[in-house]
């Protein structure tokens, strides 16, 4: 099953049954979490007013508005935060390794949903947008101060069936006993492989580049776009309550 | 299988082969990854003398010790950075959205990996320790820049059938549309349970506290802690890269 699995970005005009989503989220709850304080929440987005108020901050990507649901994984300290005043106890959760924990524990519980979501035959997009525009998505969702959004899944029934990407080999991934850098002999037997594939010559041809690493580079993911974004995350890390001010 | 799932710290005094530990990385690899970059590291641990040396950064935990493997999962835009390098492509990965990047990629496989191990009947405890030492697990791996160690993951056959823990009902963790902040009610609708365990009420009554949610604000995961930790983290990403030099 996972062998074959692939982001699906086409869904079939089909709702996604509420009690089929609730299991799906109640059965992920078994993933380990932080002194099982379980320090995320989700919030689902099926109103398509709602998912009309996402798209632009999801760069208009078509699945937002078309999947049935949009669901949207945070770290949060808010609720524990809560429980804390309602229990005598006093929380000191707003720093920045508790933001941390709490986007583990989100990451983690999202994983696994997303496999026992791809088991049941549901198609999903994982959407990295998430962390381009926390701040309008934190306004769309009234996310409270201590919660952070991290990850939104466009989930429904498939309705294509792209074939699975390439991947490195496991000699680019794993390390024994210590990390050993990659000399350029290494670079050429794990990447020669994915530079080779035809879409990706295709990709250098009309973009006029001459590596694949220029596309990442030049295109993609630039330097001035990562680190404009990266002023806007820490900024918004402030401004939820995970980074002291200065 | 999953619904039974715990966190096991007893392993057998039997090896995990080799072959089983690399087809279970290598199908972990499916996961969705950014751009297809797979922004992660594993470093294997299954030499003695270097469990020895790791086991005080994780708190002297014994099922470090005894674990036939520990796994550390990494973060990493170092081999990316070496791919652009040997490509005539100038990276601009040095950032925190890099690291959030990297860090969000390297959980999702980490936990993809967890339910693949714990499917083949493996049993694993996730180490959180690994965020409050970074610096010292970086020394010892020899994890070069732009390489943050982010999850730890002993692993081996279960020697011990642990009793699945309580969770939250899916009320405290599911928000419609837009986030909810608990109120008074709400928490102790979701809380109340897990307040009412014997062992809880045992916790209490041993650490001489009133409620269960001051264990965790004065015992174990206090203010103080968490500030001076969060200040070790962001000193370490800086040297990872990760962050601008202020």
């Amino acid at each position: 099953m996972l062998k074959n699995r692939q982001t699906i970005r086409r869904y079939a005009n089909r709702p996604v049954d509420r009690a089929l989503i609730n299991r799906l989220l109640t059965e992920a709850e078994r993933t380990q979490t932080m002194g099982n304080l379980q320090l995320y929440s989700v919030v689902l987005t099926e109103d398509p007013t709602q998912k009309e108020q996402l798209a632009p901050y999801h760069f208009n990507q078509p699945m937002v508005r078309q999947a049935p649901a949009l669901l949207t994984f945070c770290a949060d300290f808010h609720r524990v935060t809560r429980w804390c005043e309602e229990r005598e106890a006093d929380p000191g959760y707003d720093n920045f390794l508790s933001f941390l924990n709490a986007a583990t524990d989100a990451l983690l519980y999202c994983q696994t949903f997303c496999t026992l979501a791809e088991a049941e035959g549901l198609g999903l997009c994982y959407l990295g947008t998430t962390l381009y525009s926390p701040q309008d998505i934190i306004r769309i969702l009234h996310l409270p101060r201590l919660v952070m959004p991290i990850a939104t899944i466009t989930l429904g029934w498939p309705d294509e069936q792209p074939a699975p990407t390439d991947r490195l080999p496991l000699s680019a991934i794993l390390h024994e006993e210590t990390y050993h850098s990659p000399t350029r002999a290494d670079i050429d037997r794990d990447y020669k492989p994915k530079e080779s594939l035809p879409e990706n010559q295709e990709f250098l041809r009309i973009n006029d580049k001459q590596t694949l690493a220029q596309i990442f580079t030049d295109l993609r993911y630039t330097r001035r776009d990562n680190e404009a974004i990266s002023q806007t995350l820490l900024a918004t890390l402030r401004q939820q309550g995970f980074l002291e001010k200065e």
